[in-house]
Parts: C-alpha cells; sequence; structure tokens
C-alpha cells in the first residue's frame, strides 16, 4: 500500500494515529456502511454506501444513475471513512469528555470498472464484505443488472486510522472530585436472521448467515 | 427550516427520501457521531465528530489548531451525514440486496462561534446530546478550556433523509427459488457503565447515565 500522507492527511493528534496496514484493514473489514465523500457541483457530499475491500483496493457500487457513479471522471477524488464507536467517555470536565472509536480514513482517485471479469468480482467482493460466501448461494447475475450496477475501484492512496480506546483523561486536580467519570461501552450486534415471508418451502438457512455473525460478532 | 433542496440533494430513490424535519430530527438525535464531510486543499474529506442539534442548528466542535475548526473561512460549505444501519438485506440475487438503514444528510455553511454565551450554549448541546443534562454535573468549563475549544454552526440549509425498513424485493420470478432471503437486524446499544478506576470514593452515578441509556435503548 502506497503510505504517502499528505499533509492535510497527518492528524493533529498523532498519538492516536496509526498508518500500519494490518490496523487499517481491520477497521475497514469489520465495519458495515462507509461514508463516502466527494465534491459535487463545488460542495461537499457525504454518502452511506457499501463497499468491500480486496488487498488495498476498495470497491463502492451504485445504480448506474446515480450521481456519484454517473457523473465522476476517471481520477475523481474521494474519501471513505469507516468509523467504530466503542464507548462514550465521560470525564469529570465537559472539556475532557470523549468518545472511545476506531476509524479509518482512505483518500483515493476512483476508477470506473469496465472489464466484465472485474465487474464481477468487485461486486462479489462487496456482497462477501458483509455476507461471506453469498455469491455462490445467489441466482446468478443477469446481463441487465450488471449494465444498471456502477462500480467504482479506488486505490488507497493514502491512508490514516485514529484509534481511542481508553478511560478518561482528566486534569490531575479534578481526580479528587466527586464526580462520577468512566466509559459507556456501546455495541453494534448482528440479530438474529428475520425469514421473509415469502420464502420458498423448505428453505435451509445458508452459511453465508452464520458466517456474518462470526464476522461481526 | 429551510428546505430548499438544490438539484444535487434530490435522491434518485425518491421512494425513499424524506424531507419532513420530524423525521430529519429524530434520525439526527439518535446518532452517536456525525460524518461531516468539506474541502480541503481541493480534496474531499470525511471525519467523524461529536455534534448536538438545537433547532435547525448543528453545532460540531474540536481543538482549535484542528484543519476543520482552524482554516475554515465564514460561509464555508459542509455536508453533516448521520447514519444508522438497522439490518442487512438479504435478496435471493445478489442485485437484490441491500441495507435497511435510516440516514439525515444536512448542507449548510459552517459559522465560528465567537459569542461566550452562544460558545457555552453549543458546548452544552454538544455534550447534552450524548448525555442529557451531563452539564450541570460537571466542573464548570474555564476559560483555557474555552480558548482550545472551537466550534462552528451549521445551518441546516437543506436536508433530507433517506430510510429503507422493509424486506428484500426480488424479481417475480425468484421467488419460487429455494434460497432464503430475509433480514439480518443490527442494533446499537449501550453497555453497563465502567467506572473510571481513579474516582473517588462514594461518587454517586450521576442522573444522566441513566438519560443516555434510556434515549439510546
Amino acid at each position: 500500500m502506497s503510505q504517502t500522507l499528505p499533509p492535510y492527511a497527518i492528524a493533529r493528534q498523532s498519538k492516536r494515529a496509526l498508518y500500519d496496514e494490518p490496523t487499517i484493514h481491520a477497521i475497514l473489514d469489520a465495519g458495515l456502511v462507509a461514508h463516502v465523500g466527494f465534491t459535487a457541483q463545488d460542495r461537499p457530499m457525504v454518502m452511506p454506501m457499501a463497499y468491500g475491500r480486496d488487498g488495498n483496493t476498495l470497491f463502492i457500487h451504485g445504480a448506474s444513475t446515480t450521481r456519484i457513479i454517473k457523473n465522476i471522471d476517471e481520477g475523481f477524488p474521494v474519501c471513505i471513512t469507516v468509523t467504530h464507536v466503542d464507548g462514550i467517555v465521560v470525564a469529570r470536565s465537559a472539556f475532557h469528555h470523549s468518545m472511545n472509536y476506531r476509524c479509518a480514513v482512505i483518500h483515493g482517485q476512483a476508477r470506473h470498472i469496465t472489464d466484465p471479469d472485474e465487474h464481477d468480482h468487485a461486486l462479489k467482493i462487496i456482497t462477501e464484505h458483509l455476507l461471506p460466501g453469498r455469491w455462490n448461494e445467489v441466482r446468478p447475475m443477469l446481463t441487465k443488472e450488471r449494465k444498471a450496477t456502477g462500480v467504482l475501484a479506488v486505490s488507497m492512496n493514502a491512508v490514516s486510522s485514529k484509534i481511542r480506546a481508553a478511560p478518561p483523561v482528566d486534569d490531575a486536580e479534578d481526580y479528587a472530585l466527586p464526580i462520577w467519570a468512566g466509559v459507556i461501552p456501546v455495541t453494534t450486534a448482528l440479530g438474529r436472521p428475520l425469514d421473509d415471508n415469502r420464502l420458498a418451502e423448505n428453505t435451509p438457512l445458508p452459511a453465508s448467515l452464520e458466517a456474518a455473525r462470526r464476522k461481526f460478532a
């Protein structure tokens, strides 16, 4: 992975910033949704999108008619941010309240995927990001579906992550105060799968459900 | 609230788009973190940030030395997106896989808050977004802390929300296939508060913890 960090990507709170590949990949792989930023008509836009990672490439997709898919030029810069909120950090002063979190910020250029094999591969990666093994469980993709789906590949040109995982850090003189401080954990979990009520009779539960449960446990 | 919608804010999937104020406020009020997009050095940037809402104004804050706080000009355009992931929608074809989610997208201009009373008010709103009632439980703010904290007010000029809350929608002919489909619910919850291990003796649990538990239940 290129880890060239332009000046603006260097975080102020450098003790929280990490640039190593395994840390960043782990944050990306554990995410359910990415927030994708781009500039449209000279204004910033942030959209939640499904995504998938293959090595140091992220794939995002959308209907061929959507703005981000339709209007981008090759080399269009995007910022893809994946955040996990792990806790509310409650301090003895308002100033030291914080969050425990893990966040990966990816800057890269978006490229339209036109090669049919790469297009299918990217859609498989996105589908299996949430549901490992799902691609081979479903009805195969149709030509009209491929045409209706635009896929962008974003090379991870500049990456960073920030992690805070700690109790509150209060001013020395505040520790004696009778003010509660600590951390409220925040957890995100998958629930028990709910059958679609038009399920064909005797349809078994697929392996991808259990794989998703393990992945996002 | 101004609901002027520039062309780019009109969602393609218009059946999912909602512009009414109570819906948007509810999505914002239930969020733990916002993804804030802005343009820095001609490139998009997306950062997770704490926030709070007061009427049709959002407040965000950061150390006075951070890029978004320090470098913005008055009227700087920002996009603030708050997303809740509610479920993974598992369909009979890869094409119809989706997510159930609630998302609010706010476009506005950022304004530096310089008035001391408004500054304190905004910090109270941000603190109490996560912990209702916390402001009066903590040690009062110090002058040096006020100076170290930059606060931006973002007027909600153009707003939209998108909600998907439904089972998969498959092609008519696919319902007969023996392929499992349904929804895997996704839930985010606050856990039991963990005491800081330097808590002063006999420190009671504050009311804001229970208020947060109720708010984000």
